[in-house]
């Protein structure tokens, strides 16, 4: 007998036809012999539609209050999947985040789990019972306050969850069949990837793979927990991101690269003429951390000798843009650099593959398939199993089509059947 | 400084503008130099939806999990609220049951008020702030489960708030003025109510008056609370109920009669042939308790000397009558009744006042009311402030309409002003 913790996104448990179906999926596993945890998002749009209210009374929501009102999605979908369970004869007691001992700090809309005490979690099963858990939300230490936890937040209560209670698997039921080594929407060649290692998925999740969020892998990672990434549509297997995929398989035929991913979010901003003096850059970066603003990938030109001036290019999320010119016009004359240029029409395409490590010739082929497909790069950065440029947005797919065919991950036959987005 | 508890049902907070306008409503209670502390009911028809799609994934929903759901529906009036108050600058903060401290037994669905420990609410309104609290809702004290207050659910709240704190004032908002001498759409010359006494507005919310739950009358009574019922949509004073009513006014202009309340929900059982022997009629109230059926009014006939054979009759919630039905049919052969007798085409009218102890003659004027009107009375029961009569369903206009002018409780001029039902 097992512990299985499984986790449904907003896009499974849609409506009432949804939520009978994620029902009957939780019976058949509590019925093969396991005793089941299910972690589950609200409704569908649900989370839209409060927001939608809460601009309708307050331009500005105090985020104590937006984080009460949005919290109430998760405990309307998880007393119905406990009715739903009820309904065909199952024990099911569904439980907030707080009451299932999810503790966070106060940070509300993105809070950070300190602490999982689920002592009534673990009553409920000893019980016979299916415990159903809001997603997305605890509740503060020191304020008792509601809280959530922010993007991706539902993935992260089920991976805690499952790390507090020992748990043998974390399943994540999302609408794709698993992790692909690139979005199938731009290859349709692409290919499910069976077993991933912690290090790759959380290159691939900071690099626009939307499937799984860094934050989660991070935790499953530091408590060595088994994920399944799945669909809550089919029952095939889909991804095990786990600590050593190799050992299981043979190693001898481990691609090198693991998946290709892309980011069309960021946006890059250069600085231009700013004068060559030991500490400006470092001026630069700090007024946009104390800004809240956190940069991605950086260039810096080298000097003109000439003029004593050089450029300093970085990406940062798009939707920082505004706010990080801001900052930068106020510190203009301080430092004394020309202008700024900001250009939001890039994308990060990435190659995230272990295998990098012992094979040197990685970059020397993703740069050549990219200028065969007459992709030019703006900007590079690496790591250890990762290799990230900067592209032109519309160069994005050209991009990562080209990557995933030099690196021969293309499948022989189509197999990827994608349903849209996934929950949070 | 006075410290204010006001309740605002779901017909005040049905829409974001609803929401809006009773904020600037608490603002102005707070700016008055008041402390302030709201309880809020779901927003209009929220209850009703979710209830909808419960139904639609389970028949018979536990009743932890409905609770579950249903609260919901204060969750998210309560902090939209809190940010409408936010966003005309004053400090609020929303606060569930549980947080609220009200603490409860554990029956689902109707649970009862064992504690209040507003200690969370004291402290907020001691740093300044206007505390919303969830109607209708709180913390079983023994599962710790989150359990709801069942009908007039929030008014309870909103008293028990108001006792536990020592407040100087129950305000409880409404979608009429306050508790008129009739129901205005009967009588359009029905009068608001300036005072009443706990003990009236007890027996008018017992006999049908809609617009306080008894419950939360008796709680104001136990606790000697001061409730004032009046209208989110203007600012006319509206009806006191206080254990007093004549301390400030003129004892000898006190009227007789405070009211006229009706009740069309009541159904009538006759049982038959019963044989007249000791024990019949206790058996057959007893199988009725058995299965928590609440009896209303009750008649016996004299028994027929020829037979040794009577009849009675009682009056019970229509809506429980095939229930009753069903469980004196169980029972006919053991106490060996001839037949039994359904009818729900009855109403009930009452009348209610406390100058009644002092005037013998309210009944006659009563009775001969009703017999100029025409009107047919099938059943009687009086209390020290209250006589009852059952007449039929389609007499309980004219019936109303006589009393009220018999006991000279038309006014000079219509005033009323209805917006039509209730929230919770």
């Amino acid at each position: 007998m097992a512990l299985v913790v499984q986790k449904y996104g907003g896009s499974s448990v849609a409506d009432a036809a949804g939520i009978k179906r994620v029902a009957q999926r939780i019976v058949a596993t509590k019925k093969a012999g396991n005793d089941v945890v299910v972690v589950v998002s609200a409704m569908g749009d649900t989370t839209d539609e409060l927001l939608d209210l809460a601009q309708q009374v307050s331009p500005l929501p105090p985020g104590r209050e937006l984080d009460m009102l949005l919290t109430s999605g998760e405990r309307i979908s998880m007393a119905l999947l406990a009715m739903a369970i009820a309904s065909v004869g199952y024990e099911a007691r569904s439980f907030t985040g707080s009451q299932a001992g999810v503790i966070t700090d106060s940070t509300h809309g993105k809070a950070r789990i300190i602490d999982v005490t689920p002592g009534r979690i673990q009553e409920a099963i000893g019980e016979g019972q299916i415990a159903i858990v809001a997603g997305f939300q605890g509740v503060s230490q020191n304020t008792k306050d509601i809280t959530t936890l922010g993007r991706g937040g539902s993935d992260t209560t089920a991976v805690a969850l499952a790390a507090a209670l020992d748990a043998d698997v974390c399943e994540i039921y999302t609408d794709v069949d698993g992790v692909f080594t690139a979005d199938p929407r731009i290859v349709p060649a692409a290919r499910k990837i069976p077993r991933i290692s912690y290090d790759e998925m959380m290159e691939l999740a900071a690099c626009g793979a939307k499937i799984l969020h860094l934050r989660c892998v991070e935790y499953a990672r530091r408590f060595n927990l088994p994920i399944h990434v799945r669909s809550s549509f089919s029952t095939k297997e889909g991804t095990w991101v786990v600590s050593d995929p190799d050992s299981e398989g043979n190693e001898m035929e481990q691609p090198i690269i693991s998946g290709v991913a892309h980011d069309r979010s960021e946006a890059k901003i250069t600085v231009v003429g700013v004068p060559d003096k030991v500490g400006e850059a470092a001026t630069i970066f700090k007024t946009l951390a104390d800004a809240e603003i956190n940069i991605d990938m950086i260039v810096q030109n080298v000097s003109a000798a000439a003029t004593g001036r050089t450029d300093i290019s970085f990406t940062l999320p798009a939707t920082d843009g505004s706010a990080a010119l801001t900052a930068l016009k106020k510190v203009q004359e301080r430092i004394g650099f020309e202008s700024l240029q900001f250009d939001d029409q890039i994308g990060k395409v990435s190659l995230v593959g272990a295998g990098m490590r012992s094979h040197p010739g990685v970059t020397a082929t993703f740069f050549a398939a990219l200028a065969d497909a007459g992709v030019n790069i703006e900007m590079i950065s690496t790591s250890e199993i990762r290799i990230s440029v900067i592209v032109g947005l519309d160069e994005v797919d050209a991009a990562v089509t080209a990557a995933h065919r030099a690196f021969d991950l293309d499948a022989d036959q189509v197999e990827a059947v994608v349903y849209g987005g996934t929950g949070r």
